[in-house]
């Protein structure tokens, strides 16, 4: 594990060093939680008063928060402590699992696939017909990758996610655990007999951008034609739902247990709060803020925030809110 | 791929063709992303203002919408544009990922396992003692299937998807990726001691129907004792929980993120809508459907329609939403 | 499979025998399914109309509620029929599946790792570098267990479950199928070009304590830095999402598709309800309950019951509830 003076990690962050630590630094830790080789950070008023007996050696502070140095115990002063932080974990971030052997001999890859240089394909994978992956693309153990699907460089893929047939990923995304990519689209029309109902096919498939994260267990089905689309710089949370012809622009940001219902369309930078849900066939234009917990039946539109359920404009909501507490202390 | 001619697709559509075009039709796509090769929809008199300028040499029309044909662009006129949809689906619906063979040598499986013919198993499954496969069953690379338990014909299996032991799973399934089946249902005692839970034995099953469809990353718990069940051709989304007991009629249909708490009884043709809850030993009966992002904490009656937190009849639900934006604006 | 007398059973239960059955007892079941080698559960008064026509040779009744012996068909009076049912099933619970052999020849387990005593590890299992297994850990097949993590005695692990690198698992924990343990946290900060968001390393851990249970398809991510945490005994249902660096007490209870956002901290013994959701850097103080659907917003204090979106005092959103019901119907 890497380790460093205070001096390397101001170097690094360009603040005001207050104080002296010469402590050797080998990770960030909560004050509370800290030993002496440890440096902590006070974003908030409210940490302050953690730092007197705190451990830390040294702590990063955001520059309108007024904390002291002790003695060999060093204070830096940034303009964003939060920024700083992810500098910082940059500096400390540790080795991924490691690979003993590029290919693991267990992984079951079919002939026509197209390996890039530098890839690492881990136990029990498996690969299909025509699958191409670019170069240094990584697959944890037990990824499926199934045929006509592309990856595109240095996209990586962790343990039990399942990319189905004719998908198409971009460069550096990483899918963490279990996700599910391309499954059928949820589609069905009533039987002829007007018993029960009759499976439509879902002869689409996923279009996944670069640089695109998707959160454990998520899922994004395929088209029922046409492609499911993710965009660029996309970043999805952990047990997110993205029905079949659902369309993502750049940079939206969707957290955990949110949904997109099918043929839903996101414009660029939109933010889904946790747990919201889209109503299918909606449109959310470029800008525009869900808040969590919200069931969103309508456009909405550029720039604007919604929230509720229904959701509506945040504002309204909000005073709704306050007026129903009023109304029930009658 | 395949490929028709527009009076290849009208055979099969029966509809009205007027123009014509000499294109071989290779898909299915959208109007604005349609190439030349491609047949596209018009379901919705929205979509009639891109049809002029598509590229589609074809489009498959509602006959209550008015568009023309043009030079070697034709039109069918269809009393269905979805159900037409939903069949030239069928003619273009792909071929499945490849078994290289049929029983991977890397797949292990329990002596006793009982496989049907046509059977196909693909690498790193796991086949428990006893277990058996009906004909044809379809099981792809890394699925698990635990002891005693009993797979009809035709049933398909996705990757990730784990099925517990002594459960029992009916004809022409569909289980997409990372399907749970069978794990433990949720139930504790106070400890004698009163200090903390202890475990109550899940010692149940599952039991799922003929022609039913779980979505990717779905949870269908076994029973505290008995069965929770499944009924014939019952349609379920992704990311879809349902409890330890709980038991579904025939044909019912739970959209994504959508859970059924323990004991839930639901009717035939019963409608869940995303994101939906309802509450433990609760009974919706057939025909009721359930708006999106209700919580259902009582009964509800055959054919009704709930919706809300808490639900309640749907047109009561809609006054109170339209009451409280009037009562916030005064 | 077992199969007991009503005199065994009552031996275990120490409730009051009234009537007689000599059949053998095979098994739980309910009422109406039930055949005569069966004994069922009146622990509620709705149930008692089942008991005349059901074949079920015994049944364990609450002592508040008055139900007849027939011929050859017993009745076990209990105090609590709920805990006397939890402990006929604890009997009647059958062996888990079968490991033919301790460690499966598939399983690729790296050489520098320790494997306690007892270990049964399944066919396709992936153990990385340094990992460190107790004795009686077992592994199902197809688990994924990564660098440096160790797991205590007793622990058992199901399919499709994947560990990520050094997080710290208690003894006598339990993970269902296909649950995630130790993803990266979901953390960006804005590009250095205010174009996009760049990844935060998510440096920290997942520890969990002993005896917790989580349901299958859930997800515990790692910690920014530090390390998200799961107290002792706490029992997590199926698809929840415990994002990274949310701090769990000891004895919590969460129900399926319920989420905590970042930097949670639940006291000891806090419920959370079904599908409920809590907002980042939020505290629910001990003995705390938050009702299923509900949204919290802000800190719940010790023993209070939150409910509603956004949540309050249940009491408070009762009341609100009733008040939105009348003024629509005005």
């Amino acid at each position: 594990m890497a380790s460093y003076t205070i001096q390397d990690i101001n170097h690094v962050l360009k603040g005001e060093l207050i104080g002296n630590t010469t402590q050797k630094i080998d990770g960030p830790e909560e004050l509370q939680k800290a030993k002496s080789n440890h440096i902590s950070f006070i974003g908030s008023t409210k940490y302050v008063k953690y730092w007197t007996d705190s451990k830390a050696c040294a702590a990063i502070v955001n520059d309108n928060i007024t904390v002291e140095a002790f003695d060999n115990r060093a204070i830096i002063k940034v303009k964003n402590a939060d920024l700083a932080m992810a500098k910082v974990l940059e500096l400390f971030n540790q080795s991924p699992p490691i690979f003993e052997t590029d290919i693991h001999p267990t992984a079951v890859i079919h002939k026509t696939a197209i390996i890039g240089k530098g890839c690492k394909i881990g136990a029990h994978c498996y690969i299909g017909k025509n699958v191409e992956l670019g170069d240094d693309v990584i697959l944890y153990p037990n990824v499926c990758v199934f045929d006509e699907t592309t990856i595109g460089n240095h996209t990586t893929v962790w343990s039990g996610t399942v990319i189905r047939e004719r998908c198409i990923i971009g460069s550096h995304c990483i899918f963490h655990v279990n996700v599910s990519i391309g499954a059928d689209g949820f589609g069905y029309r009533p039987s002829d007999d007007g018993r029960g109902l009759v499976k439509i096919p879902q002869i689409g498939n996923v279009i996944i951008g670069h640089s695109v994260e998707i959160g454990a267990n998520s899922c994004v089905d395929r088209a029922k034609f046409s492609s499911t689309i993710i965009g660029d710089g996309c970043k999805i949370d952990n047990l997110v739902q993205i029905a079949h012809n659902s369309v993502m622009g750049r940079y939206c940001i969707m957290a955990g247990h949110s949904g997109l219902a099918g043929s839903v369309t996101l414009g660029d930078g939109v933010i889904i709060g946790g747990s919201a849900s889209i109503k299918d066939h909606t449109t959310i234009h470029s800008g525009a803020t869900v808040g969590a917990g919200s069931g969103v039946m309508n456009d909405v539109k550029a720039g604007e925030t919604v929230l509720g359920y229904p959701a509506q404009d945040a504002r309204d909501m909000l005073k709704q809110w306050v007026m129903m507490r009023k109304l029930a202390k009658q």
